[in-house]
């Protein structure tokens, strides 16, 4: 892993058309997918810390959190290109392109994404297309929601005697998923979860999982405004009638009743 | 979560009989159960280097990477409690004894673990003998492996076409799993699975996981030692023979064929 990363000195200003020149000879830009975590600064890790401190531009997603934001330079130039306070989010195609010019004209770019690059992050097409084009980059790891939230909330995902594994997926589309198979794990961590939640926990129970088998679920996971639900596939959906779940992670599992046990 | 840490500046020498004196006060003692991450430096979280440069005792499993022992004061005692150079590694409820001790001696202590210590990290035992006593205690989440090694080999874990799951479990004991679930879903990844991974890749194809799917095996991720094996599930054993795999991380699924086209 290359060590080395150019100081900031001067960020040139960043010019929003995305067209990129032809025959642009390649320079020593760099673009770094960074994972931002869960959105404390004190669970990013030491090389993402260091590289937002020396970033010449930031490229980051909506769901970031604002302190991190505040680790570049002051000369920094910050590119939001994820849904915000009603503005239209920008096409994965646009992203790419703008990862690619930035990285062209030489510049240190941080792609920051919450979470973890590499766990739904959809970097897959921004890599490609940096690779197409023959750009440097290099994909930085970070602590997905999906296991900082049941930690910071006192569930091991993994325990001796209730869970020899667990399982993460999307909730988002119901039909990718094998619920039969999924009934049959110890322990489900659900991301993007909550409008679907009802029906999830109906097709487990449909599959026999035990229907007092125990639900938690973590908003805001890390953060000061940090809220926890729990119960079970039977009655979490009256538990949490008439609240505002997302953003959060839905655990499901014989873990989740270990919490008394091991929150300080 | 607490941000303060009384800094380090003195160490008494520690006592290692680790029977408690009935009736001691609590001090302002704390343990810190960190998780390390894969043993880069760069990929500790901020806080978990915040609090290794600060420790009073560092308590450390043996996969635990030197080079992060060498973060904590010059006047840090320094306590490794796994098994190393042939020496017996520690009961766990010794360790869990010696914990307790050094809290109720007023230090602030580092539990270090590798990976991230809820991810088949022994900390529930610790923890309860922490509570049990009424001892200050924080868990620090890592990066686990089970993440970070695909990721740096250039694997996602998830893709919005070849995988909206992926299953992290041990390969340790294999009649602790459900094979026939495990063979429906789209990506596996599996610790302590090297000396197993031929029974591994057998019950996997008997219960119809097609043979030529795709296998990846990380050795040492992060390292400067780390190595990579390709094959799939019928030929994994024939490309690998001979070879010493442990400490392994393997991972199973589609998504190890994108590696081509995410490397740098």
């Amino acid at each position: 892993m290359p060590q080395h990363f150019i100081a900031a000195h001067q960020c040139a200003t960043l010019d929003r058309r995305i067209d990129i020149p032809d025959g642009m000879a390649k320079t020593a830009g760099k673009v770094y997918l960074v994972g931002a975590g869960p959105g404390a600064i004190d669970l990013l890790t030491v090389r993402a810390h260091r590289l937002l401190s020396q970033a010449q531009v930031l490229v980051h997603d909506a769901l970031v959190d604002e302190a991190l934001l505040a680790l570049v330079p002051a000369t920094c130039e910050i590119q939001a290109v994820g849904k915000r306070g009603g503005q239209a989010s920008w096409a994965q195609a646009d992203i790419d392109r703008l990862l690619v010019k930035l990285c062209q004209q030489g510049q240190q770019v941080v792609r920051l994404k919450s979470g973890d690059p590499f766990i739904f992050g959809r970097t897959t097409a921004e890599i490609q297309a940096l690779k197409a084009a023959g750009c440097d980059f290099e994909v930085v790891p970070g602590l997905s929601s999906a296991t900082v939230a049941p930690l910071l909330t006192g569930i091991p995902l993994t325990d001796p005697v209730l869970s020899s594994q667990f399982t993460v997926l999307t909730g988002h589309d119901l039909e990718q998923q094998n619920w039969e198979a999924l009934a049959k794990l110890s322990v489900l961590v659900i991301l993007m979860g909550a409008r679907n939640l009802g029906e999830i926990c109906d097709r487990l129970i449909r599959y026999d999982k035990r229907p007092e088998t125990p639900v938690a679920i973590i908003r805001w996971a890390s953060q000061p405004q940090q809220q926890v639900w729990e119960g079970t596939l039977l009655n979490i959906m009256q538990q949490t009638k008439g609240q505002k779940l997302s953003p959060c992670i839905v655990v499901i599992g014989e873990v989740v009743g270990l919490r008394p046990y091991l929150q300080p």
